[in-house]
């Protein structure tokens, strides 16, 4: 423990009390605000499926008050949620065999918007040509319903992501609030180091002991993606765990019960998720949590425990008792606590949050140009998150560490470098090539 | 159903999404704002009668904090509530036999606000000629209790409505708390439309099913009324409901529960009623239930149901569940998710909306000239809201829509005509001159 | 009972509701603000030390987020709530041996702020060099935590106020939050009129009913302190109350059972208290209930109330129905209804309220220029508040109010004359003192 206490560094409360604003371009969401704006570009998750049974939802989408329904035919709407005609709120319409009707005076909206009838209206009103509700494009994916918010000339393809496709996979859906801002909740997924601590040094082991060692860790943009590569020593085990986020506000978790111990080779995704803005003091994440007899061969993820307000993980939520957040804090206290929006110009960041800066920049930067959207193969965008396992024992009287790294550039070389692959080859290979680093050492001037 | 959706008006939620500024001359009532001060030129219900007893009441009024009470010889006073002296509230103090003493320090002022006594000072003090406590004339009507809160040498005279007075007519007073703008909920008052949908034909009967039948429908102004006459065809009956509000924010309902089976003339009210600002996001009806045996015929009303956040009718207050609210949907949850003050800017008014047009324009003459105060015959002013159902079938192959309107003009002639009727009387003649429309036909000629 | 009511003071509420601010001056305690610097430049009470135990407790203090901790080896840290690093909260923090981790990154801070360890930063790193934590110095005393949140280079010394000392009695810690401003609290310490009122005259006897009498009350000020000297009658005996606070927040408050009906000579202190902001709109008493033998004689008193939210006095707390509150109104609803920051340009102020209008210019003097700090004697300072019943009856036909006045008078000049005396002589040789007044007659020419 160093304990250098210069003088200067001792009792300074008063001269560090003053509270700088937020940074907004990276932190504010609201209609026509930068970041608003760009996330209005892509599909973002709003709500579960299984939320729209037989009465409609109010929701709270980047400041924007809507409502979203399924209607009589299977349609999902999402719609502005006080209606055209004299504002009462559609969470209290009646949803019909096509689309909704007001409850004030019976108007009918398609979950497009348009105007099917204002039936207290003479019959050769115009009005109904005249007028529209506020509708954004909706579609369901994996029990989860998107919609795009964004200009409506400009609708992206729908992502369709290789781990959505994976055989032997269920994805479980869930959502859960924040009350802070969406940055500092998304910006946890570029930060390897805090599951040392957080997860495992500071109190209960929260996944696996192997999170609590200390990793080699290097962050990379690869396209529309940043992502992290974290290599730990597990015995004769090295355990390489690669994570990404996708502009603005995608992520993959690698698979939560990794321990190091047995050899495996880009075993997927733990949870994809996407940390949507409510406004910009609350948030939630949407995700998907991946099932697999591989992944859970531990026997500990909880597939009845995933849904809304509720994960199978420790301290996802915010449903825990005060003294149990501080006895046991989770990723969502650490999150929320940062304050109602986190304060960038009060931080002290070193090394190890190299991937929230390099997180921070890349938004930065997509403000101003939006990355090209991930190109695809047969129509499948390939990812990279992914635990990978390999026997490297350490050399005796070497720097490990540096090994460490080595093994963590090879393996993040060999996931990034198959994505011209046929997507149901890819894993095989990229498997394959993994296996070869077994029992891999430094080469003599293979300094990192 | 008319589909006409053409491609513009589809899912242009992004164009839309813009929420302008409220209206302020029409919604805003705090001190020195135009609609305020309108408002304070009329005698304006606080709080019920019963709710005076041996306590204070704090109340919130038009932005002002005030407080209510009755004391030892059974005068109410209207104070505003923090204590002249020291600011403590006085509904903290203790009721005297005459006025009310703080707390604090006991300074004991009269309901009309001068100082009695401020017993820690010496004797020979003049702070008593020199303070005074801020208070409002208030007087008792019916079981609600009144405040003046306009310039004190403009006090008018309290109007004295035909409808209080009428025999076997028991009027029991009522409050219920909008979370909103005045506005949005007294304009209902002027929408007889929203009967047809609302209350009849987007879920559960909430009155009778006549309420369902789609109203031919006129609106007119009459000295400082507005009023809504309007026509449906049930059976052989015509039945002509005809309801009026009062600048600023009184209004009158007619009865409830008609079905328009059998012939009735000048039935008269079923509700009277003042929605009454505590600030511009919240208001408060307070009103007068009407129970007669003609009125409550069908046994359906319930006179131990009507109170503080009470009324016998379904949907009227905020104190049901969700989920409830959301099957059926009643007025209070129609009116309060209109946004906290609705948005005037952002509708598509109707002509199913010309009485909430009308009201509007109505109020922003008032507030560059407030009409002349009613006329009243014998220190009673007559009012217009009544039932009338009369036996008028349609005639084969004609235009029932515009021999409904006929009917209804003729109603309203009747009915408007009265006015210098001796009040005694005036019922009895209305109903008379109503009854001699039984049979009435649409001349050759009589165009709507 | 004098009923002038001139015309002009009946009804004048529409003339009177406009609401000026507060006065930030006295009123205001942020970073920055006039009052909250010189608040600052004393020790203030933070919490008690017994909320200290395994958990970190989250504060706000003056508008600023804190956290207090007591680490392993017993020292008090009172730290910025958020954690320079990343600014995770430290109420998530994990106590140390020495100091406190943060839950998310590990960073380990001493109580000084000072930087251990940054456990996820390379060896070599000098981060834990340019980075602190801000923190205050802190203390116990008594079972408060204390902390000096001005600027470092000023530390004043800790005031070891006499009373703090004295044999046979024990303090008990207590603190009571209020929904209102510092000063309205503050400020009931130098208004004794009110305790005829509040908690005598009005409702319930909330103490003896010696507190009903009537006092002839003088204010003065001494170096740093303004202090009351209320002197009543009660039958044979005149007992003068001594009370006194001292800059900006301090303030002691005599025995609170005092009947006057037996002789006792500088009786000292009942509570000894410091008003703390927590924001312009919450504050906090934090203070030390004195018990002892001689204080709590009648046996009313009771420690087993004394604590966090809890004093074993009428009327202190918020905890209280509200029914219960408005029958029998104690110094919490007094105080607290004054609106959140009373508005001293709305009061009508007299001769009762002279120690409020001498407290409050006496700190706009100290806003300018802080009172030299009290001289110790012995590093004790010696403090006023007591209460002395001495044996003077009444004399026939003389001006008693003139004699309690020269009463009231000899006991100050006694009490506020002994402070060069050693500490430990000084209580008995003041009582002595004290008790030669017994039988004093006011002299010939000697008028008030």
């Amino acid at each position: 423990m160093n304990e250098v206490r210069p003088k200067t560094r001792a009792y300074q409360g008063y001269h560090r009390r003053e509270i700088p604003r937020e940074d907004e371009r990276l932190t504010h969401t609201g209609p026509d605000t930068p970041m608003g704006e760009l996330m209005r570009r892509y599909w973002q998750p709003v709500c579960l499926s299984a939320q729209l049974a037989d009465l409609p939802l109010a929701l709270h989408i980047m400041g924007e008050e809507l409502v979203a329904f399924r209607d009589g035919g299977g349609r999902v709407g999402v719609l502005h949620r006080h209606c055209t005609h004299r504002g009462a709120s559609l969470e209290f319409g009646r949803i019909a065999e096509r689309g909704i009707r007001c409850c004030y005076h019976g108007w009918h909206f398609d979950v497009d918007g348009t105007v099917i009838d204002t039936p207290g209206e003479p019959p050769g009103s115009s009005i109904k040509h005249n007028a529209c509700q506020g509708a954004y494009p909706a579609r369901e994916a994996h029990g989860l319903v998107f919609a795009y918010m964004g200009p409506p000339d400009a609708v992206p393809d729908f992502p369709d992501y290789d781990t959505f496709h994976l055989p032997g996979v269920e994805l479980v859906p869930y959502s859960i609030r924040h009350d802070c801002n969406w940055l500092q909740v998304h910006e946890n997924l570029m930060d390897p180091l805090h599951a040392v601590f957080l997860h495992s040094r500071m109190g209960a082991i929260q996944l696996t002991e192997a999170w609590g060692e200390m990793p080699v860790t290097e962050w990379l943009e690869i396209g529309d993606r940043v992502c992290y590569v974290a290599s730990r020593r597990i015995g004769g085990n090295v355990w390489v765990r690669f994570n990404e986020v996708a502009t603005p506000n995608f992520g993959q978790v690698g698979g939560f019960w990794e321990d190091g111990l047995a050899e495996t080779f880009f075993q997927r995704v733990g949870a994809t998720r996407w940390t949507v803005p409510n406004d910009d003091r609350t948030s939630t994440i949407f995700g998907l949590r991946h099932f697999s007899d591989a992944l859970e061969a531990k026997g500990i993820g909880n597939k009845a425990l995933v849904g809304v307000e509720s994960l199978d993980i420790y301290g996802q939520t915010g449903h825990r008792p005060y003294a149990e957040m501080q006895r046991n804090t989770g990723d969502w206290e650490a999150e929320v606590s940062q304050r109602p929006i986190a304060i960038h110009a009060l931080e002290h960041r070193g090394t190890t949050d190299r991937g929230v800066v390099l997180l921070r920049n890349h938004l930065l930067r997509a403000l101003a140009a939006p990355p090209a959207p991930p190109s695809a193969v047969g129509g499948i965008v390939p990812t990279y998150t992914s635990n990978t396992v390999v026997g490297i024992p350490a050399a005796p009287g070497a720097d490990d560490r540096a090994l460490l790294r080595a093994v963590g550039r090879k393996v993040a070389d060999i996931v990034a470098g198959g994505n011209g692959l046929d997507p149901r080859e890819r894993p095989a290979i990229i498997a394959t090539r993994l296996a070869a680093l077994r029992g891999m050492q430094l080469e003599a001037g293979e300094a990192p």
